[in-house]
Formats: structure tokens, C-alpha cells, sequence
């Protein structure tokens, strides 16, 4: 497909702290990946409540911060693109990590 | 004393969970709070190895983000100033937090 649009994602072993950590660190994309955790499945990025309170242009390059840092992937479909949390992937790499940093999120 | 500088820090139940990812979302900052973890103790800002590898100005940076965020605490001691790990206050605030990620830290 022509329209085909390609999301680059970091290979596992490629994950770096540093850069998650990063990625976390804005009250609207711990919110999102908060959000995704909840529903622990691919969901349409047009249904990610913070993503609908910000400009577009925001959201985007919101969700391009979290897809470079390896936390979430995303799928083009149709005309939808869906995106997941990569929780196996950051259980691999950083065993423990996202579910303390959940934790405490979801405890605030 | 007149020469007394002042420097603010977060009271613990000010700390938020973004803005400590944030500052940890640097790999030399980062760095220089597992060199403050290890050594578990006030030290001279002058011994964070990682601050002697960069321009002056880019240390105090640093030391500023992570003293904001309530990470360290600086305690001016004659011409020197002391340096610690707020340890307890962020266990306080956000149990398992630090040591998850300081753990991670160590493997990686």
C-alpha cells in the first residue's frame, strides 16, 4: 500500500532509561501511557482522552516522544492508527520499572 | 550570615511524579544521582564525578533540575556546598519509587 505509513519503533534491547524516563516525565504523556496501561490493549489514538483536550499538532508530537523512547507502538489501519502500550517489551528490557512507576502513578 | 545563599526545595508533599521522572530523564543526571545513592551521604558537589566532565555552568544546571524536583538537597557549608539524596522524603512521598528505578539503574 503507497499510503502506507512507516512508525519507526526502537528494537528492545535498544531501550535506554534515560529516554523513558524522559518520555514519562510530562504530565500528559504519563496521563496517556496511565490510560493505556487501564485498557492493556491497542486502542485508536483519537481515543486517548488527553490527546482530545490538546491541539493536534500536540498530541503528535506527544505520541512520537513515547514511540521513539520505545514505550508505546503504533499501527496504521485504515485510516485509524492504533496504539498499544509495549509492556512486554519494557517487562524485558527494565524488569519491574513500569509497574513502579504505574504504581506510583495510579497512587497519586 | 550575609554570604548565606539560599536554596529552595520542594516540600516532600510538593514532589510530583513528572517532574521527578523528568529530572531523572537525563543520563547525566542520572548518573549523578546513583553516584549520590551509592555513597549514601552528603557530599561536595565537587566529588559528583560526572559534574567535573562538563562546563561549570552546565553542572549547576543539573544540580538545579534535580534540587527543583526535590531529588537532592544542597546545603551550603562554607565555600562549599553539601549534597545528598533525598532518600526518605522520596520514599515518603512515593514508596518504591527511587529504589525501582536506581535498581534498573544499576543493571543496566
Amino acid at each position: 500500500m503507497s499510503s502506507m505509513r512507516t512508525l519507526l519503533h526502537p528494537a528492545c534491547a535498544d531501550l535506554s532509561l534515560p529516554t523513558i524516563l524522559y518520555a514519562l516525565g510530562d504530565p500528559l504523556r504519563l496521563r496517556m501511557v496511565g490510560q493505556l496501561a487501564a485498557v492493556d490493549e491497542a486502542i485508536s489514538c483519537g481515543d486517548i482522552h488527553v490527546v482530545k483536550e490538546v491541539p493536534k499538532s500536540t498530541g503528535s508530537h506527544h505520541f512520537k516522544v513515547l514511540r521513539e523512547a520505545g514505550l508505546i507502538r503504533m499501527v496504521p489501519q485504515g485510516r485509524r492508527v492504533l496504539v498499544s502500550l509495549r509492556r512486554a517489551d519494557l517487562e524485558e528490557r527494565f524488569p519491574g520499572l513500569l509497574d513502579a512507576i504505574l504504581h506510583t502513578y495510579d497512587r497519586q
